[in-house]
């Protein structure tokens, strides 16, 4: 019996997409620049049961399975490798428990991030990772990526919500990690491991999250300084005084007039400005309010030109807007190649300043916003995908980025993954040693190479 | 040449210990019920080339390794087994760095937790974990077994201080994980893996920890219940209210009794009392006082008899003097033998009627406390070692304690680790396809079981 054919037996007809019309559909998350290949099908399993099933099949018939969930992944991590079988777990979508008084819930990997926030506010909880694509990615997807947002600064990342997973592993077998309490250390810690091991390791099939109180309605600061170097500054003394806003953005003079120019309005900083520093406190009330005016204190202090706190919601969120619009503002220029290395918090203004340089050497935009709050940084280089050569220039300069990134004591990536793309800079970030223990695990735990080969590192 | 003489060559003389009487006071921690070997030796390495050149040695010689840092451990992960090398990490004892302006330290794992505590609140920083040997435990004990404390309810436990480590692997090389950056998805997150990892995999020989702003000074808060479901009941509200207190302990009525005879003072629960509930807010002024009139209106709704707030440090120092006194307070009755279980926080009432059942059942005394913002609680079956058949009952109420604890939703060690003595209760928590992953991954980070050999599970 072919593959397909005992898939379509034991999971369905409906479940398993051949069309290379379809599965092409299938074949590519969010990041243009990595490499996708044609699956040989996509499969659907509308239960743990038909995961497993397609778990033993493709493991029986040696053939590589790519998990995936929506698709918004930024690396590649999803991308279809030729042959493959694309499990996409998008239809294990229930959210199977909301345990109010302990604070968590148990939810299939095809719950969209959204759906769960939605569901959870009834209850007045707070699930707090928001990747940016919120409204449509799942927490599968999320799970594998160890996916953040804005609210790390405050929050964490997923990995920071996560109590215990349910994992098909490559034999087919069930695991479950972790626990339903808030504590425990029986055993290692199995759930934090697979957490952002970007489906190398198995497919998750279920996870316990950990739930926060609902914070309150966020109250906002803007604050605007003609120097890059001044808002570090800021940035450094925020974070070394102990303020913990709920939001902590920056956008530098480039990404401020991109938006500026899309949204056709001002952000309150005039030409010539070096960045803006946009801040939101979750605490409510007076303790907000404090909150605000440190931040403002502080941002003063370091020379900003103007600032402004706001209580008004409709206020706050069109300041959100214009975060929010960066991407599509600077589409407006061109093609985006967009970077997410995580520097130290006091190195924000020195790789600022070093995108600046890398943008005169290659001659190309390059707008700089991102996570101040925690250091991760999103530098964005414009190119024009049909000019000559525009191409090449902008990837060199998406190196530079990397290469200054690690210079400066970060990472190759502060929430993105490596995936299909990054393999190299896991590579160099790693070192030898570090990479051989990522081989021996995977080797350990996929003896057959058979979940997303070939993703995140080579197993030579 | 033997390994000794290898040792004492590569490490110095004084820093390896031979003799009987000496390294007999290396050969446990502080669970008296765990096994304990004789040592062959104990190495004292006083930089990271002595931790390597011990486990080369060791590796080539094949004589096991059991790491060890103080000693304050309640599982017998550092007991040695017969012939082994004790490596005792405590004379790497350097703060190599306080960061504070990127709120971070780097130390080796022979730094007592009060030292950085000291250390870093010098610089308004905070360093939560906060086991109850806080005062002479090392890091890198409170690394190895994921230490909790009474932090845990408002700061988590000591993997989520964690932002990256280095360690020994058995063959010698140093692994780094982890970063400097507060956010990263750069691979799998070995750092996690490694803490709570109890020594198997690798050595430890310095960590980078994340700090917090220094909180405000205690406000306290105690409530008296005449039923422990009445207790039970507010712990639940308080949790599902979204209250985050920065302490949540409860005591039930057999330790109350206790400790007001051990103090000679009343805790304000008249005889007859059902449990304690004891909190506290750092969120210092108005904050706490808000938090703490939060905390009394459910407490009062749940019919606590008495409820007391005070922002008097002294008075709730002598509060939380009662709280630590609960160990030598029941040192007066006889033996002891602690649990560690740790359920869903609705269902401490249950675990503390059910420590009732079982202490009529042995004909033992069982006294219930612990960290009810966790649902972390340390039942204490109390025992007269001398009396014929007692210890046997006390250990079957412990054992009964456990199966309780996994019957309620909850696992078998909330932060004191498995060490020599809970590897069949782990076994039975993780279920046949977690021992084998946990197996799969030992076997490839440490393929001749040169570390811990035994501790946690083993290999068969």
């Amino acid at each position: 019996m072919t593959l397909l054919t005992r898939l379509r037996q034991e999971l369905g007809r409906d479940a398993v997409l051949t069309d290379a019309d379809v599965t092409a559909a299938y074949s590519r998350d969010e990041m243009p620049l990595a490499p996708a290949g044609a699956p040989l099908a996509v499969v659907l399993p509308a239960d743990v049961a038909g995961v497993q099933a397609t778990v033993r099949a493709c493991g029986e018939a040696g053939v590589p399975i790519v998990p995936r969930g929506a698709g918004s992944g930024l690396c590649g991590g999803a991308n279809a490798i030729d042959g493959c079988v694309v499990l996409a777990t998008t239809k294990l979508d229930q959210i199977e428990e909301i345990d109010a008084e302990n604070r968590l819930a148990v939810v299939q990997p095809g719950v969209v991030n959204l759906t769960l926030r939605d569901a959870v506010a009834k209850h007045g909880l707070f699930y707090p990772p928001d990747p940016s694509s919120y409204d449509w990615c799942t927490l599968g997807g999320n799970l594998a990526t160890n996916a953040g947002g804005l609210c790390c600064v405050k929050y964490g990342v997923t990995t920071d919500s996560v109590l215990g997973l349910e994992v098909v592993l490559a034999d087919g077998s069930l695991l479950r990690t972790g626990r339903r309490t808030v504590k425990g250390v029986a055993g290692y810690d199995l759930t934090k491991l697979l957490v952002g091991s970007e489906g190398t390791l198995g497919v998750i099939t279920q996870a316990t999250l950990a739930l926060r109180p609902l914070p309150q309605a966020p109250a906002t600061f803007v604050a605007a300084f003609s120097s890059t170097r001044d808002a570090g500054s800021a940035v450094s003394r925020i974070v070394s005084e102990g303020l913990v806003p709920s939001l902590m953005e920056i956008m530098d003079a480039t990404t401020v007039d991109a938006v500026e120019r899309h949204l056709g309005t001002e952000l309150g900083a005039s030409s010539g400005s070096g960045a803006l520093l946009l801040c939101q406190s979750d605490a409510g009330g007076e303790e907000a309010r404090r909150e605000l005016a440190a931040l403002q204190q502080v941002c003063t202090d370091e020379g900003a030109g103007l600032t402004h706190a706001t209580e008004d919601l409709a206020e706050g969120n069109l300041l959100m807007h214009a975060r929010r619009s960066v991407h599509y503002a600077l589409a407006a220029y061109g093609s985006n190649m967009t970077d997410d290395v995580c520097v130290p918090r006091t190195r924000i203004a020195d790789l600022i300043e070093g995108c600046e340089r890398i943008s005169a050497e290659v001659g190309l935009r390059i707008a700089v916003c991102g996570h101040a709050g925690d250091g991760n940084m999103h530098p964005t280089v414009v190119y024009d995908a049909d000019a000559e050569g525009e191409f090449d220039r902008a990837r060199r300069a998406f190196d530079a980025i990397l290469e200054l990134g690690l210079a400066l004591g970060g990472t190759v990536t502060g929430e993105h993954g490596v995936g299909k793309f990054k393999q190299e800079w896991l590579e160099r970030e790693l070192g030898p040693v570090g990479l051989r223990v990522h081989r021996q695990i995977k080797r350990a735990l996929d003896p057959e190479n058979l979940f997303n080969p070939g993703s995140m590192f080579s197993l030579e």
